[in-house]
């Protein structure tokens, strides 16, 4: 077995333990004589599973208990339409943030949709390279939600605040950044994550919904969207996305076992660190986003030229440091160093990324 | 490692070899450095994969080339809504036929999207015990599809024959039939399934959909529900649920190593014929659906007292013959020999029941 460094925006690494524990009870969990994946999600062998993957997330993000978790499928796009479909009729208009193309994507789904919403602040012009400040008085009271994307995968963004919204709900979309760090919950009436970046394999999404949000969905919306219908039933209402939940619990539990939250952290601050002290000491790599709005989960730099660029993905993956290649949409390199990339890999791609700029003076 | 024999209607059993192959390569998949759950869905191996995955699958079902493939997530439930949402405008209304409690969802959530549908017919005064009758004069040629569920999971009734609809697109949920034997695809304009009875894991949702129904969704649904977009982009217009996918390819391989849908069919038959031809021959159990409507896939059988099916279930289960208990909405006892149950379960289930109704004299 030759484990490369995998340092791709999502999927992306999951922690080996997990992988060796999923591995070794893959054929038959326990005492059921069976699979994970092959049990009825109403037995009480599962029901234990969900049971345990909601009361650890519950526990890691300190989770309030007016707040409802879901287990769903769909990932993060499902939800840029769920949001307003479920939302909005409490007064009919809402507001979005653009730090990037996602929180854009959540913006125009609405749009499409045909509902009545504003874009308030936006860093397009600048090339996303920060995210939007934006203060109380941003918001008129009779929106429905505010929604913003609390981590931008592709651009290496993160809000270092939480908006001020006062009393509308804020929408986060925290997909590349969710269980990375500590976060107020009760400072959000809704977050929602795609798992296959920080929780779990692809096909898993987490909705954390505040109680008194539920009750507004659309009449005419797929039953499938209702997050009260889901909430209802417990995620039950049709089976759910089983063996990711399973492996997601498996994560929630790794993360507890080193300390949780605050553990996790100092483990992701430490890695960023240790990049970003090092793209600022030189000046063969730039880095694009602005200090005050980098991400933790996301490290994006360029040489200053795409053919250095591609030589550098190439001959990396070459050195098992895989994926480093930006998005398609922003050329250059993103490194994504989610909870379960190790120390030892961004070690490994400082020193590559130094003896890189010596072999190839510009 | 002491495997049971699972009859539960789904999640479901997977075969052995294919659990072991996964399990086997669950850390370190090849010379990827890495695990499926962690690859990046647009890097070279997972493609690699998703493309097998459905050459596989056209070649098991021998899908016209005139078919999209789409990989989806949400369920049977999600298209529940996706089917009015994408073919209803081609005329402006649909008939359903209602034969069980899956295709009355089906048709109830059309009715809640506000469509104009209708029931043309439905078996639930005999308490679903077989699939309606239809002739072709039961359709009108203005209705944009018609709507049947293939294989009834809950009472155990399947359709042998295909409704002739004339040009009308048949549309059919075939979640807990797909891959049993062969069927005549282009007699359908969408086929759509589960994944988790007969392919893989939960998580994953097959639809295969004629080209010429593509471009008929409405513009104001959720885009992740849109056919058409998923097809455009090869299923891959945000993430997929990669594993599932994966895992759905070691069952088609499985499939093809052992002689194709018309092996399997042969397979299915022997197990099937076990049980039925046993409670035939015998008057302690009765089994409630008529012979021309008998599913292959669920077998329904009831003692006639629900103290004793109790019993049953129980000591079953404690003879490792699992989940063999009826649906909550009916009683009884419900037997699900899917593809991956090996013909000795249905042995071990046929001499469990004889031993059983010896022991328990009415």
């Amino acid at each position: 077995m030759n484990r490369v460094y995998n340092f791709s925006a999502g999927p992306s690494m999951l922690p080996l333990t997990v992988l060796e524990k999923a591995a070794s009870e893959l054929v038959c969990y326990g005492e059921s004589g069976m699979s994970v994946m092959e049990m009825s999600h109403r037995s009480p062998d599962y029901e234990a599973i969900i049971k345990e993957a909601e009361a650890m997330l519950r526990k890691l993000m300190d989770i309030p208990d007016n707040y409802k978790v879901l287990f769903l499928q769909g990932g993060a796009s499902t939800q840029f339409a769920a949001v307003p479909l479920n939302l909005i009729n409490r007064t009919g208009k809402a507001y979005y943030i653009v730090s990037g193309q996602f929180s854009g994507k959540a913006f125009k789904e609405a749009q499409k949709l045909g509902y009545d919403v504003k874009c308030v602040a936006t860093t397009k012009d600048d090339n996303f390279d920060h995210v939007p400040e934006v203060t109380r008085d941003a918001f008129r009271s009779d929106a429905a939600y505010v929604h913003i994307c609390f981590n931008n995968t592709i651009y290496g963004t993160k809000y270092h605040y939480i908006p001020d919204t006062g009393d509308i709900p804020l929408v986060a979309d925290m997909s590349s950044c969710i269980i990375s760090e500590p976060v107020d919950v009760s400072k959000f009436g809704v977050i929602y994550a795609g798992a296959q970046k920080n929780m779990a394999p692809a096909g898993l999404t987490i909705v954390i919904v505040r109680e008194d949000l539920l009750g507004y969905a659309e009449e005419k919306m797929p039953t499938m969207l209702d997050w009260k219908v889901m909430a209802e039933n417990d995620s039950m209402y049709n089976t759910p996305p089983c063996y990711a939940i399973y492996m997601a619990k498996l994560v929630y539990e790794w993360i507890l076992s080193i300390g949780g939250l605050d553990a996790m952290k100092v483990h992701n601050e430490k890695k960023a660190n240790l990049l970003y002290d090092y793209l600022d000491s030189q000046s063969y790599y730039v880095a694009p986003v602005k200090k005050d709005s980098r991400s933790m989960m996301n490290v994006t730099f360029v040489t200053g030229n795409a053919d250095l660029d591609k030589k550098f993905a190439s001959e990396a993956s070459a050195a098992g440091l895989k994926n480093l290649k930006g998005h398609r949409s922003v050329g250059g390199m993103r490194a994504s160093i989610y909870n379960a990339m190790p120390y030892e890999g961004v070690e490994k791609l400082v020193a590559f990324m130094k003896d890189f700029a010596e072999k190839n003076p510009k």
